[in-house]
């Protein structure tokens, strides 16, 4: 069975009845290290292909979302599979705590702005899922969101989730290629690389105590993202729910997603015909007849 | 005497008295094809150690700006220089002709939306100079700009100038390292590029009869980067005049430039002292204290 094919049983296009505790963290689909890296080599190098005629053809654009707990590695996804891609084809957006500026629009409305253009790959880390969330997690941020109070309802997790598969509809109709990414860590992996990070100068930075104190809220996140992939997998907008506790592994399942997606569609350079190849011709004429300057080799 | 040295005299912090007919197109500092593409490899490999501590440090930015004739290289340069870079900190934006909503706006007003934030390296490919260049050569378009009557006078450009000037110092004082590059083609090689492209499919798309038809007005176009040039060229905003009649050479002074400028400051991952380091204390105990779940190698 291809590796590419064996990606596939972390695709969630349906989400009715998905439950996150059937997903192993550690699922490495029997590679070794050595070999997912030279089988992401591969799948970085045909998605800056892909990426080519993608950005010619100028008709698709892609829409990547990475959301996770912390640590699980999607800053290190990002960089991986996407270095080596053209920048000028890829847009990276990273999305905080929302500014007061942002609190005053609806919950889509900064996300909308960064979305790509034609042609073009975006890439969405953390995204308006948030609001699904860390905004579930803690009570207090939706009381921060100002919205009129009869409009905070127990109904308000599900018209989220039907505001956002409308939305992605939307999006898919308009020639978006939508391609949602969980990285799915265990705890005490997090813990691991918590107390990594805590030893290394270059990454002690980013390190907050903070982090900590979200890990109590553990299981309230994992029914936060069970519940999130129950409602908003769809096939136009599925869910990859990445094994995340080996890095190499979740890399090369992030890349072969990306291919599978790209090379699915008919992407090729404009073929330049009609008038515009008359066009062609005629420039071709005008630069053959001027007088080269001076010889070169 | 050391490559990076020599690549030192392609930078011009002082206009004034800025000859372009005194800058050779096709100079290689007496490297050879392969030699530059080993030390472009070396280069960027830096660029992207550099680039993550600039994130990491999160106070200067970078604004690299692109201009040049068509075909010379922009496109190239920058897919071959900052491929590698991560994406994350990288975004590159391309200014085409202006929309009737930008001409509704002052001239750097949609450029500037796109500044990169602090920690950031943004990629203009062409921007604000376009309006001293083709807007220049083409009088026609500086009416379709809608600028009230009495403020389009004989002055303007060196008004232009002035102001771009003044633009670039402030954003200096506030943390952007701003590095211009104009790739510096010969017409000679420019009617290669063009031939050439008309031949493969791969690029055929790319070209338009326009792109012929401004090589009519090639003089008028370097007599606008002359002048652009001597009046813009500051120690705060240097100008790049790279030869770009080799490909692989103009890609290895702009990594050069680019790991010049990085290099110069003082760029480190930020140091955890005082509450910070007690806090990191706090959170290793914590996680240390935590029982784990399971055994892992």
């Amino acid at each position: 069975m291809k590796i590419a094919d064996q990606m596939m049983r972390f695709r969630v296009t349906d989400g009715q009845g998905f439950r996150l505790a059937e997903h192993d963290t550690a699922e490495t689909c029997g590679l070794d290290k050595d070999h997912a890296q030279s089988l992401l080599a591969d799948g970085v190098k045909r998605l800056a292909e892909l990426q080519e005629k993608l950005y010619a053809q100028d008709r698709w654009s892609v829409l990547a979302i990475f959301q996770a707990m912390d640590a699980a590695g999607k800053d290190g996804a990002i960089k991986h599979v996407m270095s080596g891609i053209n920048p000028q084809g890829c847009q990276v957006f990273s999305f905080k705590a929302p500014s007061e500026k942002e609190l005053d629009h609806d919950f889509m409305w900064r996300t909308t702005q960064c979305l790509p253009e034609r042609g073009r790959i975006g890439i969405f880390n953390r995204s308006y899922y948030e609001e699904v969330l860390v905004v579930r997690v803690h009570p207090e941020l939706l009381a921060r969101q100002k919205l009129p109070r009869e409009l905070v309802t127990e109904r308000i997790w599900s018209e989220r989730f039907e505001d956002i598969r409308a939305f992605e509809r939307y999006l898919a109709r308009n020639g978006t290629i939508i391609l949602k990414f969980f990285l799915h860590l265990s705890k005490e992996e997090q813990r691991r690389r918590f107390l990594e990070r805590l030893e290394e100068p270059a990454k002690r930075w980013k390190f907050s105590l903070g982090d900590v104190e979200e890990r109590k809220r553990w299981d309230a996140y994992m029914a936060a993202y069970e519940d999130m992939i129950r409602h908003t997998a769809t096939p136009q907008a599925p869910w990859w729910v990445v094994p995340a506790d080996k890095k190499w592994f979740a890399r090369l399942a992030v890349a072969a997603a990306l291919v599978d997606a790209l090379a699915k569609r008919d992407l090729r350079f404009p073929k330049v015909t009609g008038p515009a190849l008359a066009d062609l011709e005629k420039a071709r004429k005008r630069l053959e007849a001027e007088a080269p300057r001076r010889k070169r080799s």
